[in-house]
């Protein structure tokens, strides 16, 4: 088999293999396993830094190879330092009978995060500063952080706030802030291109569902998925603390982004079955803004489909990658978006609150726009002086058709009209308003005819 | 009368001579006089090659000047040659009685247009293969062709097809498939620009009148009412066998296309009162474009005119003219499109599906777009420092009116306030909300008056 | 305290005091202000030239300090020449019985204004062609007027036509049309930039109110309101006769408004409570046309505002100033606009036409777009890799919230964000979907911060 015929057929294998993938997902029911994962890591109190993120990374290691590196407190990422290390062993708030009625142990969401140690006896009066609740949610503890200032602090439903009883207090907060490590990882599976497609997401949210377990572990199966077939693309799964962790990890990878990243996505609030969500980068037109724009048109009704513009006030890490000094083309496809569910950010983000079907849905979406961006090439027409003769290469019906056209031959005829070097199988399947996959076999064709060649680049 | 003037009153006299050819086509009863050459054209046996396009093109001869030429068999067109020359005599299948049951003389639809000779007797299951009808428009004999692979065979209402006697089937195909000629011929009225606007139509189809008598006949007229005249473009009409014929044309013309043409349109499917229909050129904002689309934005109420993006999936000769090596300002107005009526390429697009209004109506819109585009000239506002006081030139009331300004004094206003070099007349019309075409005594009051110079080009 | 501190402190010194300056406009009743000199100006009877204008001038100099210049009789303008000056004592038609029953001391509107003087007894019949009414409000005198061609003449209500006696009648039209001046004013409040924002009204009508007595007398208030206080721009209000005093002006004023003018508008119909009405400069989309724009998206409901584009057959100066010689920025922000009132141009645009609500609410708009002018500098982003670590300087809170970002931490957001040198700071509010006024606080904290610096120029 020539050079030329394995360049020809490498041009749309990665895009068959992918449509393979996206129906492992339904077939080996995947949704299901991501959840029996989900469950397993529940429970552990993650933060910015401390063990829970290194056994959320050990545990998510069996379903990928992570990278795992960490960087000392101290570490310059520009205008921010690591902050000290924060480990939790127990933390509590017993009433004068003597019982645990704020319980560390019975949610990792009665402390607040980043607490410093504290013990004493306290009164009521002098208690209530330290205690939050979310009173347009009664029954929900809110999850409430203090990384950057001193302090300590529980979490606790406005139900059981407004029943507290008179004190006094006995509070332990057991913990230890000290000099120690942030810690991150990352996985990279090589394509023939230099040229990256990056999926970033959290690992330091304590125990909630949609955000943010279903980021991390949409992530590592998204890999899984990947990983058996070759490809153009590098793609990058990176695995980090909020904000914090995506500036270190721009310490040093930033340069190389710049030069390399052809589309980036923040892997964020992907489990339940909510409308597909997708936020644009800041430039707001990049290659990771196209192809996610394409696919979601095509999935479901529109009414399924919210797209928003970059919005630097709120949002995940997409606020790192999209500073002005960075301005790399990264977006978040979502489901339903963070602050936009009453449960945001409390203990009512659980694990009922997300599903199989919808971690399954949202794995297939983003499969989809991996095949996109592997498809997404662009093509030369070699016989642009009227239409090729298509029915001697046993691309056209010899039997002149009563009825429109056959997709096949519609597929065709776009591609070979509109590559003339300027537009993309993306744009092209844009210009004839079809999903780009479906051009997959087309593409093959046309090449292996001949009649396309790809552009170099 | 100095040349200056002859210059000035040339600037306008072509779009005052067309608004005199538009009245022409209802004062002279021209749709009644396209009917009638349509019922003479309708019953000749046409196809890509053969007699019935030579007789078609010497009886359109009687109406304009054409130039005929032909290519021979095999003659290379890019990637196409020429096929061999298709004529027939007769065809016809007999029943048991020997009654001619599907018979030639009756509809040349009949026939599965080029094919190859036979004569024989069949049973009925070796009939049926070569059988073809229309299940879904089941009293219609549909039109199918089978240019580039050997085979032969009938066509016939699903009506006729249900009640198909048992057999056996004598068959006649008195063809003849041989080295001959591919014919298609040109008419041109120079202008004093070598500047050009093309209409292409097709002489290939059987009988039928919408599809596609209607396009040649129109062309026809249109030349007779623009050639009296004096005019500002070129003006090529040609009259061709679809596909392979304007490939050919194109290997003779299309450098100089390339270099000369202003703006051309496929005259197809212009004989019904339908909706106007306007199929844009493959790059979408030609000159071409932006006169079809003004006019129509003119021409009866928005729920009369539809406008569709380039289409290279279905078509007439634009998919050649467009092709990426040409990419040519070619569009298409029609009435109802090709494809959108269920009769289309069967035997009820006969001569009831088109009318005598239908064809006057798309005659003059023609005529109108010739009209614009001679008329659409670029100026250069000679007094651009404030308004020129247009009082003492009498191209303004002196007596300061109580209400809005005369439709006159407006265009004035318009034409001195954009006509800065980068804005043509059809431009500034677009930017006033009003047809352009009424802008046309004002143009040319301006010009006489020193206030406007067309800017040369 | 430092030279920088002051330049930072000027950054948005201007929008804080004009946003102190608006509500002045409700807290002095500078409304009602306002209607008191209007009623003071409403009977004088002012035309293109003569005394009316300068007594007119006179008067206004009570509110801020014009500079009154004038050009003689037959100065060029460009295409015009200013025409004889025209003043008048009196004017009549009195009946058979010697009754005055067309008055000039009743409504200076009854003269045809400009008109030649003229004394003698007259028929009904050659009476008739010398009187002007307007059949469709048969209550109202209309305003005509003569400028450019020697005529007299008077206007009278058509229900006062319809009852007109027989005559003989005795006429009398005490003017004088002789060499004199063309009298205009302007006033400037220099700031620190040659750039300048031109406010230009009309002086020109005699007794009518929202056309044209609103526009010269808002903006005198607005002179009083910008003078107190430092600025950036530079700021020049000019009074005119209208088309031929902007004309002389541009021939003083043209080359120096090319290159410094940043935005202007005419300041006409401003006194009525209709609908905020915006008339876009010829260009579209200059800086007069954002600003004016994005002020009135946050000023009433959408249903409140009208937006039109540049129309050169209609309006006050701007006709002149967008002419393509000068293209200059200039629209015009009005309440409900010439031609769109049935009042329009007639006696019925008396003092109850207008109000003080109305002329009160178009001030502050004006005062708005001043405010957004002079915030509307362009910021570099000192930090941009990644976000600055808001929380160490105070901007940020350092608990971790719940609900949404507030409005302060939004604002900063998008400030840091989108400040890349290329936007400034209305773009900014245009991409967060807020008015640019909230902004002005957290621009000043971050050019405090050192996190924004002001692009020269």
């Amino acid at each position: 088999m020539s050079g030329q015929m394995n360049s020809g057929r490498r041009n749309t294998t990665a895009a068959r293999d992918l449509e393979e993938a996206i129906s492992r997902v339904d077939s080996e029911n995947l949704g299901q396993e991501m959840m029996d994962l989900m469950a397993r890591l529940f429970p552990i109190c993650r933060s910015l830094t401390g063990d829970g993120v290194r056994e959320t990374l050990n545990i998510l290691s069996d379903t990928l190879p992570l990278k795992i590196d960490q960087v000392p407190t101290g570490y310059q990422a520009f205008d921010w330092n690591v902050p000290r290390e924060w480990n939790i062993r127990d933390a509590y708030v017993k009433d004068s009978s003597g019982e645990r009625i704020i319980d560390f142990r019975k949610s990792n969401l009665h402390i607040l995060n980043y607490s410093v140690p504290f013990s004493g006896t306290l009164t009521r009066e002098e208690l209530l500063p330290h205690l939050h609740a979310k009173p347009e949610l009664p029954e929900a503890i809110p999850y409430m952080t203090s990384y950057y200032a001193d302090r300590w602090g529980f979490c606790l439903s406005q139900n059981q706030l407004d029943t507290l009883p008179e004190g006094p207090f006995e509070v332990l907060v057991d913990s230890t802030l000290e000099d120690g490590q942030l810690t991150f990882a990352e996985a990279i599976l090589p394509g023939s291109s230099r040229q990256e497609i990056l999926f970033s997401t959290d690992v330091c949210h304590p125990s909630m569902a949609h955000n943010e377990l279903s980021g991390p572990i949409l992530t590592a199966f998204l890999h899984r998925l990947i990983s058996p077939f070759e490809h153009r693309y590098t793609y990058r799964f990176v695995f980090l603390p909020e904000t914090i962790g995506s500036l270190v990890f721009l310490t040093q990878n930033g340069d190389h982004l710049r030069q390399n990243l052809q589309a980036g996505y923040t892997v964020t609030c992907v489990g339940d079955a909510g409308p597909y969500t997708y936020k644009r980068s800041r430039q707001g037109t990049t290659a990771a803004d196209q192809i996610a724009e394409h696919c979601l048109r095509y999935l479901g009704s529109s009414a399924d489909v919210v797209i928003k513009n970059f919005d630097p006030s709120t949002g995940s890490d997409e606020r790192q990658y999209c500073s002005p000094g960075f301005d790399l083309p990264v977006g978040s496809l979502m489901r339903t978006m963070y602050g936009e569910y009453p449960e945001y950010h409390t203990s009512l983000d659980n694990l009922d609150f997300v599903s199989a079907e919808g971690m399954a849905g949202t794995l297939k979406a983003y499969l989809r726009m991996v095949q996109l961006h592997e498809l997404n090439q662009t093509y030369i027409n070699k016989s642009p002086y009227g239409e090729p003769q298509l029915g001697k290469r046993g691309l056209y019906p010899t039997l002149g058709a009563q009825a429109e056209s056959p997709d096949a031959v519609t597929n065709i005829m776009y591609l070979l009209s509109y590559s003339d070097g300027s537009k993309s199988v993306v744009d092209i399947a844009d210009l004839a308003n079809r999903p780009a996959w479906t051009f997959t076999s087309e593409v093959q064709s046309l090449v292996d005819s001949g009649l396309l060649d790809p552009v170099a680049g």
